[in-house]
């Protein structure tokens, strides 16, 4: 399984790295979850500099692609040429966004008609997108799903792992990242979310 | 105030960067959070390679240090010219560890006494070390932090938030990065992990 987390300049660490984390504790089921990007490196909106793994068209043929978010998510939106190097398929691609990635799908066109969650700051544009934007933490249809609030980010990675390979594989990576003490209940809220979108 | 999210080589992403992008909501208050790392640049356990944007050395004169976790800290606490490098003081410094950190601590000798919170694996390496574990996501005493589970992250970030400016500031940070439509949920809960420990 072949998974691209798209990082673009500006990125949220939280938006990229605890999805791509989560997803990582699928590479005993030989999943390969890499940081994709438009350039060799991208620095975050917090000033970190990270190596790309995958150049951006690496998620043309990946099985599942995550759009992640960032402070200039709206300029990308804006980015011709960007955007024309992705070729996605939803009919045969598993394709997620958080926060402000929202906003990147309805532009690429797969949010046609479907409600979206993403992130109080991004709202209003995805709502002058033309997208309704529900008060929940995860919200998918199909092969298409939408997270926001960056610590949703678990419940995104959550359900491409349960639409994929199970709830139990689900399940068993919620556990493992989940706050000691706390783990039963992180497991819970994590079915309660992802449970009605499978 | 000056904070150092001390990374290794073969760090958990979730561990240094969730703390880190939720102690970076401070930056209008004047707060400087660093990536902090013994190399110019370090790779995560999942192959991802970020660069350092202070050299271990920032840790000395810092106000908050955070030991980030990783695969190698079992090896990280046997090199005593890496730790030799850090020359931290409890007194006037905060000092808390994620996970695996707990053993840097144990090994430094600031958990005297103390018990500790870490993740599963970690566990017997600890006890080892001569601390008893907690099964709960985070406990501290006077400077000093341990939060354990990855996703624990996010209280041991607003422990340190929380004493030095205020549980409204700590509220506030987990309110922004929180789950749409859990936001309020998720402060209940960081309050009653982190509560008792100001």
């Amino acid at each position: 399984m072949n998974v691209a987390v798209l990082t673009f300049e500006g990125f949220n660490e939280l938006d990229s790295f605890i999805a791509s984390a989560i997803l990582n504790r699928m590479q005993p089921q030989g999943w390969n979850v890499q940081i994709t990007c438009p350039t060799e490196s991208v620095t975050s909106m917090n000033n970190v500099t990270v190596q790309a793994q995958q150049p951006l068209e690496f998620a043309n043929s990946a099985d599942i692609v995550l759009f992640g978010s960032g402070i200039y998510t709206r300029e990308i939106a804006k980015d011709a040429q960007l955007l024309g190097r992705l070729k996605l398929n939803p009919e045969r691609q598993l394709i997620g966004a958080q926060c402000s990635g929202a906003l990147l799908l309805a532009k690429l066109g797969y949010l046609n008609g479907l409600p979206a969650c993403t992130d109080l700051t991004t709202k209003p544009w995805v709502i002058e997108a033309g997208v309704e934007v529900l008060n929940q933490p995860l919200v998918a249809s199909g092969n298409i799903a939408t997270a926001g609030g960056c610590l949703a980010s678990s419940y995104l990675a959550a359900w491409f792992i349960a639409k994929t390979a199970g709830l139990d594989a689900a399940s068993n990576a919620i556990h493992y990242v989940a706050p000691t003490g706390e783990k039963e209940q992180y497991v819970a809220a994590m079915l309660a979310v992802i449970g009605k979108y499978l």
